[in-house]
């Protein structure tokens, strides 16, 4: 497959929709982002990259954090994980207090904010510093020297989390947090601040199509098995709660963050990244989430 | 791949997992079904049939029903029936009017029950006798003869029908549904108490697994594109309020019924039935769903 | 207290709320009523009759008619039927169907769409023809030779009852219905569609003020004790769901119905009736609550 | 009327029900409290005092702190109060955050914890130190010359306050709290750890009875009508989810707290506070509901 005309083509098309939507705005340091950027890499599982675009530009991951933390967690804690957290779409907002109330403060997957909170909680009895674990294992699945978080970013988030402290505090009332409120949201903070650009996501994702191994080293990070959970598991949640358009338009696992991000995976074939600012209602990147589909009808692969 | 000897595999494994669980008792006549019935079948794109067990024993198809009623009124209506319908999981029970009370009367999907009545009355205004239609259309993709429904199930299921009764109602009061509801639940209750075998169910999925076309004859029942997109929709919505964990365990779209039959597709390869009566808490084949999940095992096989 | 010249000053007060709001539309012989229209009558427990304005025109007693059907069904029943209906104020419109679905079937209070049907369904299983049981109950508390209810109403109510078949149906399939859906609508549609006018409402509630006994003759309807439970249960759930708002107004036990009376009471003092069809946000008469209001604050009577 | 015998006989009479249901356990200091006090309080507008049993011991005031700072903030701020919190019952536990998510963060009543959050919050904006002004506005209401907390009681609150916390924080990320969530649980966990005895707390309340003038020196707390108005509020909000039930049973405005005291008025007449800790599935003092229904059934007053 030829993905760098491939890349190229979908690179033309879209620019009508770049622009389309609306930046993420409830802090000022992603409003400020030009929704006009657009960037898409792919790593093939032969260690193969090709790019296009705004693709070594760096941008805030946000909620794809959510994924490389439930790994680590994974890797931590194994199976048990899924006593605290359920692995089921939440057909509610991805910041809904509903579920966790008729649900015993219980988060339906590890990719709502809930979810990612209670991976946090875990994160930080694991880890001294569960921001620099994740860093550390980011530069693992990159082979990057330096993962950096954006300060101002961290610092603005952790302003404006009083919905996440909601339900931190919820959770915790229901004994489903462990540590203090205020350690994990700096973490959780932390982990959405990080910035990276396309190529280096659609490295850190590889491994979820290369049965669990990083394709440049061979390195295992998850079994087979749960490398191909996982993919389950972001192909039904991944995509907040339009997950089942989603998958119906574009037929690939993803997870996307409202930084303008989305990293995919085409199982046995690549790990890919897309970046654009602008957010559809659901809070998926409007052009990012068109380039996928582009990508599914040209190449004519998807799982289905 | 030798499917044969696979499933032979499969039925050896599964012999202690019969029986565990419930049997649907909602009405007498699915009540009555001994729990320890299995049987697995098949159908290669390439027309081979493979099955096991109590393949050729016919039993209620019930909730199946609504993927052939959907493909149905997709032939009829095309995207129209998205203006009525949605596509994402619903995060509740099958059969809940919490959902519909707050998204103004439209369902989640077309595989739950209030997504299903839409279905069924998009039918009833282009069918004189729906049920006819879809007995029709069944018979194209198995090739045979005679579809029937079991009467006694249908009467039992219609006497029972008060929670689908007063969706319908409620869907009717947002004038999502045009037909008198007595109408549209006869015609429901009897696509429910429809009669089939895993073989056949195996063939009548086949063309899901094949671009769009039925394997025996080529024909097309839907683009391939749009046949895709089936497969993601019964991913994400087609095992109940399951599907997250579904996905994760067994990885392929799949359609369950409370007569303890499950439809799956891998595609590109095969349709595939399984049906065993006794259910897990969800309302999905407990032993049906561990069969699955053996074959993707067994088989290395899943779209992930 | 000269209740006919604080009637006149209420009268003059309220002319220019008098159209405010909406009247309501949702089947149309209610929408051809005038906005205009406003009647007041007070009957007092020593039998002295006051009245105002379109005191004698008869107007749609609507969900008036949901206390007389208690009760009625309480003369038969007694406690009994609170083990089928609750006694807390819903939170939630009056026709909703969530808090079914949360609670079992059992509505919060008898004065909802869904308590009032639970209701009907006790009269339908005491009664022959509970509507004209209804009518003979009024007949003896207004002491009027007939009751009449409107048959273009009431067959317009019964075209436009979708939403109560829905909770009908809802609460039948968790056995809190007994007889046939079709018979309690019925039944429901013709009590919600019966024309009274201020003066004969004003008498018909005057025994909720004297310790359960119609003054006219001293006859006892209700226990003194029961009579003012059901005052109670008027303040606390008659209004919708406003109660709290009304209570804290108005002051006095009271119930309204979408036609745009509103009966009240003064214990110990008298029975009050009000009508203005333009209804606030809430459903009840815009004018009326505020004529209602005017009469606690210009005689500085009210419960509290 | 010689409320002396009433409140024996109401003493005798109780003493079987002393112990049933459950002393609140949600932090220890609440937990230790024997269930078999029972101490009742008559305060009349003329000053007469009227005690039985445990009326001078002291005990946690917990919610019955929301209605006196309520009051406060009625004080200080008028009617702006209902910006910010509703008049309407909840329909849902004490402490449910579905209601302020389907509301945007506006709480349905002052009397939840949601509502009182918003109360104190009002409060620090006004006061420096706001749990003084509450304890000196006690003062003086009651004519003592110190009200405390305890500081044991206050610190465990504090401890326990996740629930608190992610209420506080939900209706922060909706604008309805100004002040730091940290400083409005510490002002009201020590609101709730306010001890009083039965006495003082009839005393407190009189002037809700009294047309809003204390009784002992007629200085007005607030004006004739709200302090009515006051008494409605507490009659459809001030008993938790149970507030029609107690209504219909009692019949009497009332406040009540999980520490076992009721405070409630008899408009016209008097103050009246009882207190025993043993609790209902409400959160009501089982044997205090039972006291009051007693008084107005032995005295045949209630508002209705």
């Amino acid at each position: 497959m030829d993905y760098g005309s491939v890349l190229e083509e979908i690179h033309t098309t879209v620019q009508p929709a770049l622009g389309i939507g609306k930046v993420a705005d409830y802090i000022p340091e992603l409003a400020r982002v030009s929704p006009h950027h657009f960037g898409m890499a792919i790593v093939t599982v032969r260690g193969e990259v090709y790019s296009v675009g705004d693709a070594l530009t760096g941008f805030s991951i946000q909620s794809i954090s959510k994924l490389f933390a439930l790994v680590l967690a994974l890797q931590a804690e194994g199976d048990a994980v899924w006593q605290r957290v359920g692995r089921e779409p939440s057909g509610t907002p991805f910041n809904s207090l509903v579920q966790l109330e008729n649900e015993s403060g219980r988060p339906r997957n590890p990719f709502i904010n809930a979810g990612a909170l209670v991976i946090t909680d875990i994160l930080c009895t694991r880890f001294a510093v569960p921001e620099n674990a994740l860093a550390e294992f980011l530069q693992k699945l990159t082979g990057r020297s330096a993962i950096h978080y954006d300060r101002r970013v961290e610092r603005s988030e952790r302003t404006h989390a009083d919905r996440n402290a909601a339900m931190a505090h919820f959770m915790r009332s229901f004994g489903n947090l462990r540590n203090p409120v205020e350690l994990v949201l700096d973490a959780y903070c932390r982990h959405c601040a990080i910035e990276m650009n396309c190529v280096d996501l659609a490295r850190a994702v590889a491994f979820l199509a290369n049965h669990g191994r990083i394709p440049s080293n061979g390195e295992t990070v998850l079994g087979a098995s749960l490398a191909k959970r996982l993919n389950a598991l972001m192909l039904t949640c991944g995509t907040y709660d339009s997950a089942g358009d989603f998958a119906f338009r574009v037929g690939l696992p993803a997870k996307s963050g409202v930084g303008g991000g989305i990293v995919a995976v085409m199982p046995n074939e690549c790990g890919i990244c897309v970046w654009s600012p602008s957010l559809d209602e659901s809070g998926n990147s409007h052009a990012g989430t068109l380039a996928l589909e582009l990508l599914t009808t040209l190449t004519g692969r998807s799982i289905f």
